[in-house]
């Protein structure tokens, strides 16, 4: 049976080709409300191609901002039930003078399709209709019961995709659920994303003087709260690298020494690292490599810091007040919450004298995500890849953090199995955005293999 | 004689009051290209005073910028010379709605001559001038050589001084200076002020990345060149307050004894000092009060800091980049260059790994200034305050910089007695600026004093 429905993917590539230009056409930019229209047009799109594809149940639903492209089959009696995740609209173009092509008027060169929204995330969205498609042409039946969520606000953020989860979790009941955004680490060796780090943040203030003093009348006398901060944030990691907050590592799981060994077998070249991102030098937390201080071990980074005078020449103050943005990387079993907390006491506790601190904890925050190892539906997804590919998928983790699947878990304890075909080399937030046009194809057989071993599991 | 010339002093405070109005009427703001011709007619109006005065050589020369006025009188034949600076300009006026009275429209009330320049620095020049016409009055003569050097740019800097003192030494030559601009540090007490720090600085730059990059990515992989800031800062002083530079603090004089039992003996209220500034807590060097903290020992702050975000809400952000502005009160017998090299010295040997360092010195820097404890001209204007006031004058250190001290050192190797009227309260460059009236006649008296006294020396 799957080669009949391979078959029939195969003998219809190109038009699948010319049918994704036209959805990669449409400027469905989620950011600017100028581009309303398109998005809602970009929606439209969407679920016709998906009531096109089979007898899915399909609604557009609204929300706050923009719509939910929600369908779904459930025919398969007995059969699993897979949640699609995916996205419709697309980043900002600018600058457009750096493209080569126009963003919205999709381009083949070198075998590439160059588009923005083409490879994140309107190509790996597409494959899965298509392969819906692909299964009711040949089969009048997908092997597995399918759902499809596909939202148009990811690029802002997904304000509205945790509230329309919590509203509709009847709806969107499912095993688990294959998100169709996220891509692959490398285009050399297919991979599974097994972890994304969670995020938790805060913002602290030192102040002394009620306004900045001059130095030469005051300097001396009082603490200069960016002395006071340069030690307050020095504090916080050890020289050699490690997070030096009291209990900030207590709650992180190790790894498994498997696991260890697998990324260890990952090949990474540390000097074409350093070079693409045009540092001197690695430096981390001791004892683990690069890949794993970006994968399975937490971070903590001032991302901002400021205070007194920043303009041309010298201004002779002894400021007012010192300010700091901190954020955390953070893996299983570490609470954003919690992590707050031992760095607020932190800061309390190796306060310099003189100063006044104020903390404004960060609103914003995501919990780390990890698939267990042996789940059934990451399990299937590498043996799909293994067929469609003929060599073993590797396992690799993302150092950033996917809300979705952390949403997906905390409001419906769904795990998520990554299951896209774009690559991470794709200049997805660039110019000159595009998608490997073998990927498409690939990534077809693929999905269709997926949901075969899917549905013959039980 | 003296009981003469001050007489004929006590006779005329009216009318010397009276013209000081007509002087600080005229809104000689030297930063302002606007007043441009209020400038050339402060100085007529200085050089029209001077003149009318008694027999002066008067001089308005021509600068880049600003024209200086130049007078002496040489008749004292075997007596000390000396060369009293002063500056006819004044700080802009702005924000004008915060003034009581116009600040150009010079207004007295509770004993106070307010207006824009009054105390800073046409008040104390004035006293100069008035003395010498007093001498002229009513014996034809002053005691002792005197010339006098009037400046327009003082609140711009002083850009043309050092080259006009440069190219004018013959004409300056002199015993010492007598500065009319300085000020007393209290009302309460008459002062001298003995000595102003030296001034350097450079500014430096860490890079790591090329660009900023994603902390998700990248995060923990890579130095972050905050935290290698925050590191490098922290360690140019220790936790108690010492400034932590190899050899910072080789050069510098330490005190007598005497000469700190003299700054301890001074009134000092810290809890309103501190209510003044509105800090927490006082915090500087161990085993130094305070006034010696602000006076008589070098200080290294850093007056600005930044790098990374900046603005509201989060960016998950490693920074390619942080940035720092320090710069170094100095004392005698410190070196702005060497002091310079030895932060880099230390900038470079505290490198955390990972980052690039860029330093780049500020030119604009200043020697520390002290005048001898016992020179001859300080001891003199102590004892003509001790005869006005009846009561030894405390000495009294400044913090700051005064450049025009450090240029007459340098350039001609004279040193500067700090003899004005104004008092550091008196709102120099704030809104509703005043002279204390009682100020101008006492010191018009102690100018009488200070005069007779240099002349019956020798």
């Amino acid at each position: 049976m799957t080669q009949t429905t391979l078959d029939y993917l195969a003998a219809r590539q190109e038009r699948i080709l010319t049918e994704l230009i036209e959805f990669a056409a449409i400027p469905s930019i989620s950011t600017d409300p100028a581009h309303r229209a398109d998005i809602e047009r970009s929606a439209a799109w969407v679920a016709g191609q998906i009531a096109a594809a089979g007898p899915f149940d399909v609604q557009i639903i609204p929300t706050e901002r923009h719509p939910v492209v929600f369908a779904q089959w459930l025919g398969a009696t007995g059969k699993p039930t897979v949640l699609v995740y995916g996205h419709y609209d697309v980043q900002p173009a600018d600058p457009l003078e750096k493209w080569i092509s126009p963003p919205f008027t999709p381009t083949i060169r070198n075998g590439r399709l160059y588009a923005r929204g083409a490879s994140d995330d309107k190509g790996p969205l597409f494959q899965a209709i298509k392969t819906a498609q692909a299964f009711f042409a040949t089969q009048d039946a997908l092997p597995i019961n399918v759902k499809f969520l596909f939202e148009g606000e990811e690029e802002i953020g997904s304000p509205s995709l945790e509230p329309f989860i919590q509203a509709h979790t009847s709806l969107l009941a499912a095993d688990f659920v294959i998100s169709a955004d996220g891509g692959m680490w490398r285009v050399e060796e297919p991979s599974l994303t097994v972890s994304s780090r969670g995020l938790a943040g805060l913002e602290f203030s030192l102040t002394a003087a009620a306004k900045d003093l001059h130095s030469g009348r005051h300097g001396g006398a009082v603490t200069n709260p960016l002395h006071a901060i340069a030690a307050l944030i020095a504090s916080l990691h050890t020289p050699d690298g490690r997070v030096a907050v009291a209990d900030f590592y207590d709650d992180v799981v190790e790894l498994s020494a498997a696991e260890r060994a697998a990324i260890a077998a990952l090949p990474f070249d540390e000097a074409a690292y350093l070079a693409e991102i045009g540092a001197p030098a690695l430096f981390g937390e001791p004892g683990y490599s690069t890949l794993e201080r970006q994968w399975i071990r937490p971070t903590l980074e001032v991302n901002g810091l400021w205070g007194g005078y920043q303009g041309p020449g010298v201004k002779t103050v002894t400021p007012a007040e010192a300010h700091a943005k901190i954020t955390c990387r953070l893996v299983p079993n570490q609470d954003p919450a919690a992590i707050v907390a031992r760095i607020a006491h932190h800061l309390e506790a190796h306060l310099p004298p003189g100063v006044r601190l104020t903390i404004q904890p960060e609103t914003h925050t995501a919990q780390p995500y990890a698939i267990p190892a042996d789940h059934f539906g990451l399990k299937t997804a590498a043996a799909a890849l293994r067929e469609t590919f003929g060599v073993e998928p590797v396992t690799v983790r993302m150092g950033g953090t996917v809300p979705v699947c952390e949403v997906f878990k905390r409001v419906m304890g769904l795990d998520t199995v990554f299951f896209s075909f774009s690559t991470a080399d794709e200049d997805f937030h660039a110019p000159n955005e595009f998608f490997r046009i073998h990927r498409l194809y690939e990534g077809l057989e693929a999905w269709v293999r997926y949901w075969e071993l899917l549905g013959s599991s039980r």
